[in-house]
């Protein structure tokens, strides 16, 4: 072999390698824009999501955001799982007052706990905010954060829904897991900011949506510390900290992530201010409002419905630039195990 | 060249390759351990650090902890910048006292704004915790979010320490920056957990210490959610919403981060039960003080401080593992300019 040879083999060699580099670039890029999405049909709704994301991750672009400004935030009950017949937590609470009702003899005949024992949901609707307050109080306090943490993962690991029969943490959306990862892999941070619960929602939003602890935002009762026995704890009290729902919402992302969002995703008229503080941002924003209209697959429902309504976002939405998906259209499955 | 002879062209151009695999790995493993804190005296406070580092980052070894668990919380006033002669928020106020006296002329004749304008310490100290919370009130709410914010960046980027004569973002500790630094590098997520106003810190800190608003947990007045000409607002309310200092800090911490932290750094009194609350957990622990005593480069103080008092921890550090750091001894450099 000659010298001349030689050098062709290692040009041939750096050839390949350059190619190699080159083409796992534009395999992550066709990964990201194309693939990452499966479970999305290919509708106009997928489009304006990627084009939003090329649009703000493009380098040198004007509308170029930088990692660290790259802020979505998503709405859970209803817009990462399902909430209906009723909310996951009020499912919670009932088998929590059921629970403790025997510690509790008063309860059978003192509303609203009557109520609850006997599942009688116009009975609990007609208690109204304060009756459900009392039942919050009755069974999400007393107790320490991590006894908490606790109760809602053992209620977790044997509860099932009543219609789909599966465990509740199943019954979220997959087409949603695929964008909370498509939005990491391209530099967002993805909080969730919900009505619901924080201690809630925290013992296993990072094992079923990828978000740790530190980025979730909810609802919260106050807590205090103190040293039992040279241990120290955080107790529950029952004291209504903070209600993240509607207005609360803005203030809930100021609070806790302290900068506006670029991207916010909703279901029902509690996203409305969120979605309207979010998109009201200088530069491209994207706002988005998961419209039930699947009564095949999940439920459909909107604007009469006790859990999740969505009237004023459903009017709005167009005129605001946020998208809407139909789950029956945009989405090709449901849920995972579909 | 014979066949041979290419094939050993080959195996060598492999060898180079995998060597410099080997060496940047290597190269990388000595930068975190050595090289990582320039700023630090080779003691066995430094040593304490690595030592537990090395420790929990470890893969297979029992005392691993997974990078999400891998929390450090870090207190600002003293921890991370000077708090002498007084907490750089309180000259922050004081400045805005005088800026919105011409505005409030009744201030002129009453208290504790008299003594704020006169810079008559001791008065305002007999104001007391009522009298501070009315200054906080007047020149910290009434505006919105994005106008405080800019009044902290504008008043930080003119303002100059009284006797070290430099802006306040330059008088953050070196040595604590490297800490910050190389945690991160070993995959800690590191948050600020301060008694001084989120608000204040959120405009800076991601600039100055690496970490970003969402990542910072302080006190806090409330909100509320307006829009105003069809443009949405938050708008800061003369309401305490949270006192993120002493029992208020594992509280913060727990609201915010909602994950116990594997360790802790303070300098005061103020930090005593985030210390306790972080070394009470099972497994490896790092609960460290900052002890003020040095007059020479920068201050020395403890047991009798008006601000960053340190008395009870300097006591119990010893019986509950927490390392102390002598600013003396420890650390080579104070400011970065040094």
């Amino acid at each position: 072999m000659s010298e001349m040879s030689l050098n062709r083999v290692l040009v041939l060699h750096l050839v390949v390698v350059l190619a190699l580099c080159v083409l796992s670039v534009v395999g992550v890029r066709v990964a990201r824009a194309d693939d990452a999405l499966p479970s999305w049909n290919d509708t106009s709704t997928k489009q304006s999501i990627v084009h939003f994301v090329d649009t703000v991750t493009k380098p040198g672009s004007p509308a170029y955001v930088a990692p660290a400004e790259r802020i979505a935030v998503f709405d859970n009950d209803g817009t990462l799982w399902s909430e209906q017949p009723v909310y996951v937590q009020l499912a919670f609470l009932l088998d929590r007052v059921k629970t403790l009702a025997p510690q509790n003899p008063e309860w059978n005949d003192r509303q609203p706990f009557k109520a609850a024992l006997e599942g009688d949901m116009k009975a609990l609707a007609q208690s109204g905010e304060h009756g459900l307050l009392e039942l919050v109080m009755a069974t999400h306090a007393g107790n320490t954060t991590e006894e908490f943490a606790s109760l809602v993962e053992d209620w977790l690991a044997t509860a099932r829904h009543p219609k789909l029969g599966r465990p509740y943490t199943e019954l979220v959306y997959q087409p949603m897991l695929e964008l909370l990862a498509y939005l990491r892999a391209n530099g967002f941070k993805t909080f969730i900011v919900s009505g619901g619960g924080i201690e809630f929602m925290r013992p296993w939003t990072e094992r079923v949506y990828g978000v740790p602890p530190e980025r979730v935002v909810g609802s919260s009762i106050k807590t205090r510390y103190e040293v039992r026995d040279g241990k120290p704890l955080l107790v529950r009290l029952p004291e209504i900290d903070f209600i993240d729902d509607k207005a609360g919402k803005p203030v809930g992302i100021h609070r806790h992530i302290g900068r506006r969002p670029i991207a916010a995703f909703g279901n029902s008229d509690g996203d409305f201010q969120m979605l309207e503080w979010t998109t009201a941002g200088a530069g491209p924003r994207l706002g988005l409002v998961v419209h039930h209209d699947d009564a095949d697959r999940e439920y459909a429902y909107d604007r009469k419905s006790a859990m999740g309504r969505l009237d004023r976002g459903l009017d709005e939405a167009a005129q605001r630039g946020w998208l809407v998906v139909s789950m029956q259209r945009d989405w090709k499955r449901v849920f995972p195990a579909d």
